[in-house]
């Protein structure tokens, strides 16, 4: 058995059993024995950004760390941008990165790089294995590290001979360390703030789609305080049945608008607000200036525990089902097409149990507005702020739930970044609807631009924010990578082609040109 | 005048005037003073790998350094494996990095990252400006960096209160650094070396597509010396009138066969052949173990002074004309589908003072072998290994040259990770004409799998080979970006839509199904 066996029957032994793919050269011993080993699930994927951002997806829905195969440092870049999307989302992934072989390093070959240094920039854990007896050990901790802390990036990287040489036997991955929790003390001063007037409890992570949601409910009820969740949420369980979160926005006005009024804001597996960028004149930090923040354990830490012991402290009761949110569908909307009434369309026609993967950016408030009664779903966001994230979060997330709908929302700029995953939409059948919308341009940007003072814009700014001359043809686009789609321009094509793509088995594109 | 500001004056007084963008929210103040100067020629690119692959292929064909715009932590990870292409064919690229402002970067925001520590893994200079005073001198220095040693890439990070705050005034790049010579006692020592029986020249870098190459290959004739190139060359001139260089190849075997009765190795302005990668049983270092490696200089080095000294030192004359490759063009081939086939078709039709980009990768020999003798033209290689180089290098060469024709040989694996550069070639109209070899998969790896002894082949295995169910069709995802293409099946047809293509201003896209 050759190192690179040990490995993947470490994986499999430590139930990692899904595997996005997408290898180079160095990599070859480690395909040879994924080859033997069919219950591993190799999913290929044309660009590496592809691979992380299904695995990221994949955690978000199942909790479970996937693996990434990624060719050496070069392609370890691609993989780069939704590993931080990752990273910012708490998820577990296991990369299993190529080198060189360790005696080849010395030497300078063209794909030489700085395999461990480019890790270190966003994963929590890098180890390279120096020999093929420390790989299936190596790779044990991978996973173990990928598991801590509620998710984790860890990369392994395999060198070329520590894969092909002889190696003992396979391990199996320890349990992660046990998390970190508040003193009682803690628990009690929190449980005593909130029951001020002006108190407020922001949760994230799992708080925001599991059960503890209603405990941070109950305590929500118990002490009167605000019960708020981040703008942009890993995973957030919306519509009938959920949890009624109030909301943290993107813009720093509205989100010092949200946090207005809160005199004391304890932070239970999060940390405290932050914009997304500094601009002249505005907070870094949108909660007013005199608010007590009490920290109750931050993201990493054990949160469960934390809000149980907070019930506890506090004395909660049983919800009623009037505390959850109810379902109360919008009609489905007719005539000319807008963003708000795309939006209504899909809040009355998205399914039960439907997952959102949303990297419509500015276009996103229209259908997370009109959806907030819809039937109960779990919504995905671009925690990391790095666009490309949607359309591979989407292969992952559905790969997690094949009995789900998944339904994409689509930048046309950003949707670019990782196009090649509607291939593998394709050939894994994926049940993804990808709903893309085409105004042209990097929206955001020309706000941006704005928020920085500039309002008359001459021909390089718009050279740069619009992607026209020539406009995107998505529908052709999905074509060749083996999708079907259509372009629609008005509401009630919208609502045909929506349906179309729900009552499919498999991927769809529609193009909303808006 | 802010910080960005001058920054836009520093880099248009140094002379850098092209700037492939792909801005995000953190740039916005680099964007306006981009704006307010239309002298800069700013070119979108829809991914990151897009701008950075364009720089590469604008210094290889210009030898003047481009600046890429890009986005903070995650949008330079997008561009880091063009970045590795471009360090290893020595070109000279300024990164402009966007940042958070600096007093925002002790708060947690979502696009946080470690900006320095992925510069630091792939530029040879990275700086982040520390205020708004600092930005021209630092920028100038970036550029006086990129310049240094025959081409460098140099990152600039921006934090984006340096680009608003008030600055003071543009600065202008200083000359770089002298280039390091070796001894005379050592040219004489190669001088001599070079006329024993079994000895090589093995040049690189400007020697390849330059002046200096009819001086290296004086002192071959004047030696008796083998004169050798490269298997991956940043550029060389080749077809009629070119200097015939034997080349190294990318098959270890293969290699140590081109090696092989070398007994005297002169490196001048390269380093000693390496093996792409390393394999069981097959050396890193394919030269005659016994062979007498006598380094000149590297590629960062003076080689045109050191070339001068040798042919001095050796005492060459003139080279007559027949010693220069003779035009010598096949007919174009008809009928039935082969690469071979169609290779001499190319060959046939490559016109004078074409520009080739090589990412065809296994179907590449087939093209370079048919065309050494057609009409003079220059060949760009993927130098680092890391695929996805081609589209944007072909934009980047089509920038530098607008009075050649581009062609761009393609495989449809590689051509993957960024196609998004067909839309700038629509979008600024470049004369391009794109050959995608479809044989729907990555061949490269079928090798590279059998060369690891593993000869027969699973199901894991071949669906992360094959790209097929589905297979992608090329001319649709043309066609969405923009661009207009044309499916071909046998030679006749593919001798038909190559002459469109040349015939054309503008971009087209070939698909060769074979």
């Amino acid at each position: 058995m050759n190192g690179a066996e040990t490995l993947v029957k470490t994986l499999l032994a430590s139930e990692v059993d899904v595997c996005f793919a997408n290898p180079g050269t160095s990599e070859m011993h480690f395909v040879a024995a994924l080859d033997s080993h069919p219950d591993m699930r190799c999913i290929l994927c044309l660009f590496e950004g592809g691979a992380s951002g299904a695995a990221d997806g994949y955690f978000r829905m199942t909790g479970r760390v996937a693996a990434t195969l990624l060719h050496l440092a070069p392609g370890f870049g691609n993989a780069f941008a939704n590993l931080h999307n990752a990273r910012k989302a708490q998820s577990g992934v296991v990369n299993v990165m190529g080198e060189h072989a360790t005696y080849h390093l010395r030497h300078e070959a063209p794909l030489k790089g700085d395999t461990a240094g480019i890790s270190r920039t966003i994963s929590h854990w890098t180890r390279t294995s120096g020999d093929a007896a420390s790989v299936a050990r190596d790779g044990a901790e991978a996973i173990r590290a990928a598991r801590g802390k509620n998710g984790q990036i860890a990369t392994l990287i395999l060198p070329a001979n520590t894969a092909w040489e002889e190696a003992v036997a396979p391990e199996v991955a320890g349990a992660p360390a046990a998390l970190q929790r508040p003193g009682l003390a803690q628990v009690q001063a929190a449980a005593q703030a909130l029951r001020l007037p002006g108190a407020a409890l922001l949760v994230d992570g799992m708080v925001l789609h599991g059960p503890l949601g209603e405990i941070a409910l109950q305590i929500a009820k118990a002490t009167g305080c605000r019960l708020l969740a981040p703008a942009l949420a890993a995973r957030i369980r919306r519509g009938a049945g959920a949890v009624p979160f109030e909301r943290l926005a993107y813009v720093v006005e509205e989100n010092v608008a949200v946090l207005a009024g809160i005199s004391t804001l304890v932070l239970c597996g999060t940390q405290e607000p932050t914009s997304f960028f500094a601009y002249p004149n505005k907070p870094s930090l949108p909660a007013p200036p005199d608010c007590r923040i009490l920290p109750l354990g931050s993201i990493e830490d054990d949160t469960g525990w934390t809000l149980q012991a907070l019930a506890e402290a506090v004395g909660v009761s049983a919800l009623a089902p009037e505390d959850l949110v109810a379902l109360d569908l919008p009609q489905v909307a007719t005539g000319a097409m807008s963003l708000e009434k795309i939006g209504q369309s899909f809040a009355a026609l998205l399914p039960d149990e439907a997952i959102v993967v949303d990297e419509a950016i500015t276009s996103s408030r229209h259908f997370i507005a009109a959806s907030a009664r819809a039937r109960g779903h779990d919504w995905l966001a671009v925690t990391g702020g790095s666009i490309g994230y949607g359309l591979p979060a989407a292969v992952g997330a559905a790969v997690a739930c094949p009995s789900r709908k998944v339904v994409c929302l689509e930048g046309d700029g950003s949707g670019m970044y990782t196009l090649q995953s509607l291939w593998t939409m394709a050939r894994e059948g994926l049940d993804v609807v990808v709903v893309v919308i085409s105004n042209r341009g990097y929206q955001i940007l020309r706000g941006e631009l704005a928020n920085v003072g500039v309002t008359d814009v001459g021909r390089n700014a718009v050279r740069m924010f619009d992607v026209v001359e020539p406009s995107l043809d998505w529908v052709a686009l999905a074509k060749g990578h083996g999708v079907e789609g259509v372009r629609v321009t008005d509401t009630d094509q919208f609502n045909a082609a929506f349906a179309e793509g729900l009552a499919r088995k498999g991927p769809y594109l529609i193009e909303v040109i808006c």
